[in-house]
């Protein structure tokens, strides 16, 4: 089994060191969802408006959050992203908005957990959003759907996960 | 139906004129979960180390991520938090890890956004801490679980949602 | 003629202490605009999308950039906003767009630089993301157009100021 | 006539993908200035102490103001700023300070952004620096003056423009 | 003897509930100094240039280095400083740089943390600006001098200490 | 004598252009301790739970700290860190508590800085820590042991300084 990189032989946590590793391009794509009430999803998916949109500001939170990634997570290295896009929708499960982030760089190591973080942040922005008219909405299903570039090679989400 | 109190009457999005709130002592209580094998369960609770454990450090990581949900959460007031804690335990149905956040402050606005990026934090670095050994982890069932405090009310929420 | 507050006794830059004021509502108003040609201006207007439509990603820049005032601004005080809102329109003399925000506080001391903070925000943002079509933009007549609450009274811009 | 860069086909907000852009070195230099009244100019021209002097604090504040310019905007890409300089001096036309910012990276974007963010920060320290004795003092002139490096070539600002 | 107040019963850390504090006004003085060559100190003192001054460029990183506590600290509550000095002079005893910070709030808990930040902010600095001459330079001597204001009373560093 | 490489020929604070130098494989260590009564450091080192942990804390504020490095320096360039261990251990010659902090890099100039910030960050979450039980905890001996890679060649701190 791996070891858990981020934790060294003496047991200490550390941010692991990536100095000899290749900068190569590098792309991760995440997804989550935030399920509601159906007359929560009707009124984000209304947008009846150019400003204020829900969905608009979510997926700029988004876009933003990704660029705190290594503010947020401990362990995380700093990396200059390239390239980022979120997504929102309405879940083609319904009774949900499904956001989906593809993130970019070229470096030394993955961009998955920005691409994570930045379906968490649009998910943090839709609840904020609309919690006015809904407190019980649930944010789920964030994973990692693909990543590709770097030497531990490609990971594609397995088909039944 | 109530209204986004996010967008303005002219549907330009901002942030809500708390102004003339009174200052009370309010609290908020979020959960979430992170699912994985249970190799990587295993793994995660053994925590066979005094340093470098990934649920401690998962819970420092979601109070360093409450402190920025105004940086992260475009419409969020920033407010001054009076208290935090993250508690990260084996699910009680099995086969992932269950965060539990609270937050308090005393302010004019709850700290349900903070809760829930306590959570999303925590979640994410624990993946970003045991990815090595399992890249299909899904975080799942981010939701609040009750506030109390201010002029709306309390909430908890319901038994069957 | 009034001290530079910012400048103690001995020259030397100081937060300048405010513990003994007291907390009062207080409210500030600034604008700004940037000046463009004709084509970019009309671009701009034209917004003929919901998402990515640039008035609404500055305004929300600007209401983002306003929280991180203190960060921004070596001298000033830290404090928690209570409302912001930032409206961007055709300014009526023509040739640009012009950004007005409004910044609320319940604190010990005034927010103007948070409203001219929300507009330089904005003004640099509508920049970024016109720049790809017009790189001559000019950024202007970012000013103060009234504040009030605190104890050294209100100010309005003079009439002919 | 140019597309948006910062909006996809489908009209939505992205961080554009440069990964395919080769680092070159860039170089960006904007120009802004703070007109205020006579009395206000030679107070902070004065500059008698060698500590609390506004020009030089709106130097540094320029210069670390340019590292958050990723944090400020929100499509902007973060990029490890090589070298920053901010000068602020008595405007050739008199009445007012002008700041003059040159930013370099070796990336595969432009600087544009760092340097007029650079020119921002400084007049908004300036201005907080001497609002105590003029609040009526407007920034004005914020633009670009030439850019240079990378594939869409440079940029010089028209002689009257 | 006293508690670990930052780790709960359950041997968790945590940021410690405060919400049933009184807001009172609180001060703290921190103290610090870095040793040097006496080429560096004579170099460091000259300050020759009004610009560029390596001390008032070390202070003012002290005052913003003050603003980021919360951030640097983990469990270290964010709270709204009123107030903040950072003045630097040779040390009495020769030899070296001292730095005295003082912090003030009007808050629920003391504000040790921002003056100790504040020194430690302000000795890096100096290490950085003079570090082209000297690499061999010394930050010693951090602690708090006192502190008042709070239920639990005032501090004042013994004679000895 | 070396140059103050921050300050220019005309005495204005920079942030040197680097742009010319090659990206190299850098390493600084730093150490850093604070002193401490015999029953704290008894207390700090029984570290009898698995969570709430002081110097693992510490260890994890500093990982943290040193990406924050450029934020809390002004002239301080940023760049990505490729690799960042933090130690904590009872100092060889008791009555207190060592860090020793490793930075890498891949880029054009040194992380001196970011090992040094480190270990500030390291003592000052220490000091935090521990405070309700002893508010004479001093942080001193924060110094450079060595550095390598880059055009200015290798430094180690000399036998006796």
């Amino acid at each position: 089994m791996a070891d858990l990189t981020h934790i060294g032989p003496d047991g200490r946590a550390r941010m692991v060191d990536i100095s000899a590793k290749a900068d190569t391009e590098r792309e991760a794509i995440a997804t989550g969802r935030i399920r509601m009430a159906p007359e929560t999803l009707a009124r984000a998916l209304s947008r009846d408006t150019k400003k204020g949109d829900p969905l608009a500001i979510a997926e700029l939170a988004g876009i933003m959050g990704a660029k705190r990634t290594a503010d947020l997570i401990p362990l995380c290295h700093p990396l200059p992203l390239t390239g980022l896009k979120v997504e929102i929708t309405e879940a083609p499960e319904g009774g949900a908005l499904r956001v989906i982030a593809t993130a970019r760089t070229t470096g030394k190591t993955g961009v998955e957990m920005e691409a994570l973080t930045a379906v968490s942040a649009a998910c943090l922005t839709l609840y904020d959003m609309l919690k006015a008219i809904d407190k019980s909405m649930v944010i789920e299903g964030i994973e990692l759907l693909e990543k590709s570039g770097g030497a531990s090679g490609s990971y594609r989400k397995p088909a039944s996960a």
